[in-house]
């Protein structure tokens, strides 16, 4: 904290961007908090830049005395990990990293896609047992997938498996050109090969992938879960692969991460567990410093700020 | 063997395709055999199917007395494993699977990249000691691919990894439009991050990957090989991923197949192993009987076959 420095004060939440935020260097008042510290310092921000995903800090800071930061800038795609009611009844702006990880979990989506349809985990199985098996795989050109969820994640998964040549439908709130509401879902889920959820999550979305969707589901068909834990009921869907409703899944976002050694769900069968990882490639965190500093530079000079959350529904509201 | 059908004879290698030639009943007299039955059997056959892409039983027992069928079709995209000096000097007109395999090769192409840049074996290991530890994943978006063989199967893998925004060039034996020549080979590899084998097993091609490809390639590049064992020396491999000269490489072919349990390869440091399966995909046997049966009619029909491998040069030469 170095008092004397003129400017505007942003406080950084759980982040080491010192580098990535050295052009604000003499502009604004940098001060790294953590946990710990963030109550304490909230009522002096101007600026509240969350950098880590995990952390609940801001929803319980937030609600405190004082007066509030005018902008929050969320590091990340998702967010509800920061969105209190106070949060959301306050004047502040809230923004994400909309444009940073589409391409990413898109890729991590084709990468389970193609590694289930090819039963690589299997084959590396057999490797470790030095046992040459050979069977056939699946043909993914052709197969049907549900993209649950139409921000831009959910279109750009949906682009990239139509490059791979499969079917591809999305599912958003609101039916409009391209994108089925929520009425067509139990239809869609039912023909699909692939039912990929990537939906913020919001009171409409929390707990929507329960024991009887995951019971409309196709016996040969895969569930993947790269939007947020609270999206699926763990025990159902855990229980949908132990009796067979469902051919496999694959989680990247659990209610609970880190996911703890004695969960269950690290050993149900079928089942390939991920920790929270395919939005995160090397370089995505200068990619986010910059995004954040570009976003500063409007702030700064009065203009409109890009990738505003809509308060309300708990997401950026799109195209 | 039913003496009294008239028509030609066609003999089965080593396959079960009894339902899948159905329609030839009572046009032609279909004679399964096997490595043991073969060279008794071949001056009497018309047709020979090769059904077995791992047997050598062609070679074995074409050299052998008397006359030899007219039409050799081979259920596979590779023919080196039938195509010996007394096949290539004969009248025998030789056809292959093409058409049957590019995709799916190309989607075995496409998982294994993914699966390497997403670092999901290392994800399943963990899972399996039920770890939570994050790490960033590469994009794959803005890599570089060097596909080496420029027939169907290597252009669509091609097309497949440009599809996945993989800046992928493509070399063959003859330099033309979209194709590099043999003396692009090392300035491509130098700069691929995916370098992928998918040529013909020729004498040109055999053992063209050694110690000093290996070589050139970058610390961080993967080598993937889903052409021919043959292609690649192994053992200047193995030595290459243990030097960390590359960071790693899948091996969907190998010199000897099946790889026994004794092989060193299924534990070489950041090798993985599968067991020729990148173009089986289920109902790939059907399509390789109908195929074979499309083929058949225009040959009873004297129209000129499909598929035609030039036996000099060990493929079919194409577009």
């Amino acid at each position: 904290m170095t008092a004397s420095t003129p400017g505007p004060t942003v406080l950084v939440l759980d982040g080491d961007p010192l580098l990535r935020l050295g052009r604000l260097t003499g502009r604004a008042r940098i001060e790294h908090v953590d946990a710990s510290t963030l109550a304490a310092r909230l009522p002096y921000a101007d600026v509240l830049l969350v950098w880590d995903v995990a952390s609940r800090a801001v929803r319980d800071a937030w609600p405190g005395e004082g007066p509030r930061p005018r902008w929050v800038h969320i590091a990340s795609a998702g967010v509800d990990h920061v969105l209190c009611p106070e949060l959301a009844a306050s004047g502040a702006v809230v923004t994400n990293a909309r444009g940073v990880f589409e391409r990413p979990v898109a890729e991590y989506v084709a990468a389970l896609v193609l590694a289930l349809a090819k039963d690589l985990p299997r084959t590396w199985d057999l490797q470790r047992e030095r046992e040459w098996r050979h069977r056939e795989a699946l043909r993914v050109a052709g197969t049907r997938a549900c993209v649950v969820g139409s921000g831009p994640i959910g279109r750009t998964i949906a682009r990239t498996l139509k490059a791979l040549e499969v079917t591809t439908s999305i599912v958003g709130r609101v039916p409009r050109t391209g994108i089925h509401g929520p009425a067509d879902l139990d239809r869609l889920m039912a023909r699909a090969d692939w039912v990929v959820a990537a939906a913020p999550l919001t009171e409409q979305t929390y707990g929507m992938f329960d024991a009887r969707r995951f019971g409309v589901m196709q016996p040969s068909a895969r569930f993947i879960n790269v939007g947020r834990g609270q999206l699926v009921v763990e025990e159902a869907l855990a229980e949908a692969l132990r009796k067979r409703w469902i051919a496999g899944a694959a989680l990247d976002v659990f209610r609970q991460e880190p996911l703890g050694p004695d969960s269950p769900l690290w050993q149900v069968p079928d089942l390939l567990v991920s920790p929270h990882m395919s939005g995160d490639t090397v370089g995505c965190q200068d990619e986010l410093g910059a995004q954040f500093l570009a976003l500063y530079e409007r702030w700064a000079a009065g203009k409109p700020l890009l990738n505003v959350v809509d308060k309300n529904r708990g997401y950026v509201p799109g195209h």
